[in-house]
């Protein structure tokens, strides 16, 4: 069996570790960090309905923190400009994929892990082993996206990452790996992932509604027309972003590190330590970074989930609000330079957990409310959303809204997290992955405003009623702004129809909007129109923004803030 | 002469005290009100050479308060309807106009004042005169914009509105007027516009870079091209934007009259008292709601100043917090439901100042940075500028930033100004003047992302140098948003250039930029390109908002918020 190896370097420390921990736990052992302790492995007490949680963005994002999601981002590259075809390679089952990197190439030399472990430099060689397979992927290392997050795996093996990023289990990405084969391990030294832990195994139920675009991460949204029933979406309907297997938290050993590195002071909290805090309740939407994706795809294909226009929803969120919290760790009234980060209990197989920062002045603004969130809905929230703790920054992206929280660091300095600074950015639509310089964007907080047609669908067949066809739809724009105007229009934009805003919150003051504004309108269509129908929705928020007109000029490399204007084609009968 | 009546009703009050004190001052008898002692007739002493004020909209609709803009409007709608011709009328001499209506029309009736005041009402019937002509206007008030307020004018002279507005002059005005005619005012009657104080005598002197739209009110705007010159704009080239007659106030005498409606208190402080708090500076960049409307205008005509992409300067001001002084007037921390209505010395004929409000949570906010400044650039503001006070609202369109501050007003609600209420708001491209209500529309506050190509300019021949062409221009969005990109074209969009950001702001923290990024970039221009070129720009601020991609779809009857990417066409030699 593999042997364990505690090396020199701090990442090729972290990966042994973890490799030597999964197997750890396959074998019944006790968890080697408090981490571990705190996110429990037995099965769930609490089985929620599952629900989407508003999150972060792509699973290939997610991956591309480690090798393989950069050898994924290749392989879709490649085939980006081989076939134009979506990005989705077709999936094949573990099994088969472990028999064709089991096999031994005769042809080729065996190698000792111990020599293995030398090629972890460009200057030494790149080699990785999967299976069987030892891999020299030195010329593949520098040209691509996350090349900084390849060197971790650098010098051993892959599959313990393979093991939770199931979707690189493709015929795609195998040839690609294949293809940079040197040679065979030698059989004591392959790592059995029979013996590693399945971190899937406690995954909550989800609502059948929820339309899985990953199974492993779970990453769904309902469909777009059940969105404009309820102003507050129901919690089994919310759209779902994991990034990582759902810890499974016992509420009772739940602990919350603070550290402020302003002051050099930091202390650990509980759960009850939060529900002391006053509780503050704030409805707000919450939008994936990469919602409508897929409409931007149609103009060139990306890297990512291809969402729909449902991965958005709006809540109640209740907890304690973050600026108190933050005072008594002891930030002060005025003193808003920098940052607040947030580290999940979500963890990669590096025990790196998800992370993301907000600036500390949104953080410590009162009128920003921010919360610590307990409850969503008026129930504690469910293991999808976040369960026991999750940030929740009204305005701001999905991916900065940190599920299960493990910790808060008051810092100088953003996030060093991959979602943080290499993923959720934006670009020119002329920046390509060969370009892409990820330091010369900021991260994403505040969305920009959208609206989206949910209602009629594409494709669908109307009866146009004395004239008019009923469309609704959502429209929401991030950092507090109001939702004025939505105009729709079905004649290409020769005449405009002004919605009506049906369901918006009230009173809640300038700067503080953070629900969406669900809205509707009765849109002539010309007498004895027949056939296909574009309609269009654009929405107006209080800053007088308005969305572009298509996605052609702000589509970007990650596939993020697309808000262009929603067109949907129907049949009138 | 005019006979001076006091009627019944508050408007009509104010109309016919305006007119006799108009006729008051220039038979040099003593100021009727405070505000008319406040602000000086006497020669200036201060002559600085003038520059832009960033502040309002368009004459027109500063007119609008008063009947005679109304006529204007509704002139100018007839224009476009009849012509699509751009919409200022041929202007005509003061004299010439005068002499047309000094004509008394042998085939109608002679009518006296006393008479003419019982038609103030629609049921009554709606009269005006103007020199000796009579008119019924009564089938023009009720179908066009602002006829609330033609309603003060209805059953007395014009004569005194049009002497200061004096872009009513003109042969189309003229003749809309004299096809309502229906008699004669009897000749003691009528209002001598030549006892008249002439309002325009104290105009400051202005730097000839600045190009007037209208004289008076003096509106203009440097060339755009300078504008890339300097981060921080020169007074003298920053443009001004005036409703009314510059007052010309005594800073000895100088009083701002503060009222919290909440409280019910109110005091009067001064000059010394302003500076007595401390002194703050906000480097900020302030633009016209109109800016660049004579792009929209090329989509269809609409009424109001036809600016260009100059209506916009940075510059550097200094005074006390807003803030400061409304914790003096016992505005709490916290308690900033409600709006801040301020109103400037600057007054119509019914003595009726400019206004407008800001919501208090804005002027509360510490980052807010709302000041009452007395300095721009190091230096007092200038009389063009609002000497001596001038409130600045950093992120919100220039009306709110009102001149010649001569009231504060906490309040629940909104300004009731023409400015707030009936102008500065946006509608969807399919509200005409017919269908329009102005109350359906937030007042515009924070402003929305654009950008402008400030060189080279439209018309402009060049050679390209090496393949490339060199562009600059600003970029800037309201509410504290940064801007993060810049984009632009040489080929209609198939590639982008990143722009250089060359003079951003540093260090203001996230949702605090209020000034303007300056850019340039080199823009390919294919091998041998020759002829017409368009070159396009558009940016992205922090909350990855971008430009509507054409006018078309943003047009909306007032012109403002035109923040439709950059287009310039050029020859390359």
């Amino acid at each position: 069996m593999f042997s364990c190896k505690i090396l020199l370097t701090n990442r090729r420390h972290i990966l042994q570790t973890t490799i030597c921990r999964a197997a750890s736990i396959a074998k019944g052992n006790a968890a080697i960090d408090k981490r571990a302790t705190a996110v429990q492995k037995p099965p769930m007490q609490q089985e929620h309905h599952s629900s989407g949680n508003g999150s972060f963005d792509s699973v290939l994002s997610a991956t591309a923190v480690i090798f393989g999601g950069s050898l994924l981002t290749y392989l879709i590259t490649e085939k980006i400009k081989n076939d134009s075809a979506k990005i989705y390679a077709k999936e094949v089952s573990l099994d088969e994929i472990r028999k064709a990197h089991d096999a031994v190439r005769k042809d080729l030399p065996e190698y000792t892990m111990d020599e293995i472990v030398k090629h972890n430099s460009p200057s030494s060689g790149i080699w990785v082993t999967y299976g069987v397979g030892v891999y020299d992927i030195t010329k593949f290392v520098p040209k691509h996206p996350g090349s900084d997050k390849v060197m971790l795996a650098a010098g051993g093996a892959i599959d313990p990452f393979w093991h939770i990023f199931q979707q690189h289990n493709t015929e795609e990405v195998l040839s690609l790996l294949e293809s940079f084969r040197i040679g065979n391990l030698r059989p004591d030294d392959v790592v059995g992932t029979k013996d590693l832990h399945d971190p899937w195994s406690t995954e909550p139920k989800r609502h059948p509604i929820l339309k899985p675009a990953t199974l492993k991460p779970f990453n769904a949204e309902p469909p777009a027309s059940i969105l404009v029933d309820s102003f507050v979406t129901p919690t089994q309907f919310f759209y779902v972003r994991n990034h990582l297997p759902v810890p499974d938290v016992d509420v009772k050993s739940y602990e919350l590190e603070l550290e402020n590195e302003k002051t050099g002071k930091g202390k650990t909290i509980h759960f009850k330590d939060i529900l002391n805090y006053p509780k503050h309740s704030v409805t707000a939407t919450i939008m994936c970074g990469g919602n409508r994706r897929s409409e931007m795809m149609d103009v060139k294909p990306i890297k990512g989930l291809p969402w729909g226009a449902a991965a958005v929803g709006n809540a109640e969120w209740s907890g304690a609000k973050l600026c108190d919290v933050l005072r008594d760790m002891g930030v002060r009234e005025g003193d808003d330079e920098g940052h607040v980060q947030f580290e999940g209990l979500d963890t990669d197989p590096t025990s790196t957990p998800y992370g993301a920062s907000i600036p500390l002045a949104k953080a410590m603004d009162p009128r920003g409310d921010v919360i610590l969130a307990y409850e969503m809905n008026g129930q504690p929230l469910n293991r999808d959303h976040g369960y026991p703790i999750r940030v929740i920054v009204p305005g701001v992206v999905g991916s900065r809204n940190v599920k299960w929280l493990g910790k808060i660091v008051v810092s100088r300095n953003e996030s060093t997290s991959h979602w943080q600074q290499n993923d959720y950015k934006s670009f020119s639509p002329s920046t390509d992955w060969d370009t892409v310089d990820f330091k010369t964007a900021p991260a994403i907080q505040n969305m920009p405003v959208t609206s989206a047609i949910c209602t009629p669908a594409t494709g669908e067949k109307l009866a146009g009623k004395d004239g008019f066809v009923t469309v609704k739809g959502y429209a929401w724009s991030g950092g507090g702004s109001a939702i004025v105007r939505v105009d729709v229009s079905a004649d290409g934009g020769k005449t405009w129809t002004v919605a009506k805003l049906d369901e918006t919150e009230k009173g809640t003051g300038p700067g503080r909007h953070w629900s969406w504004s669900l809205w509707s309108a009765d849109v002539p269509v010309k007498p004895g129109q027949k056939g296909a129908v574009e309609i269009l929705s654009k929405a107006v928020d209080s800053n007088y923004n308005t969305q572009p007109e298509s996605f052609t000029n702000i589509w970007n490399l990650r596939g993020v803030v697309g808000n262009a204007y929603s067109r949907v084609k129907v049949t009138i009968n």
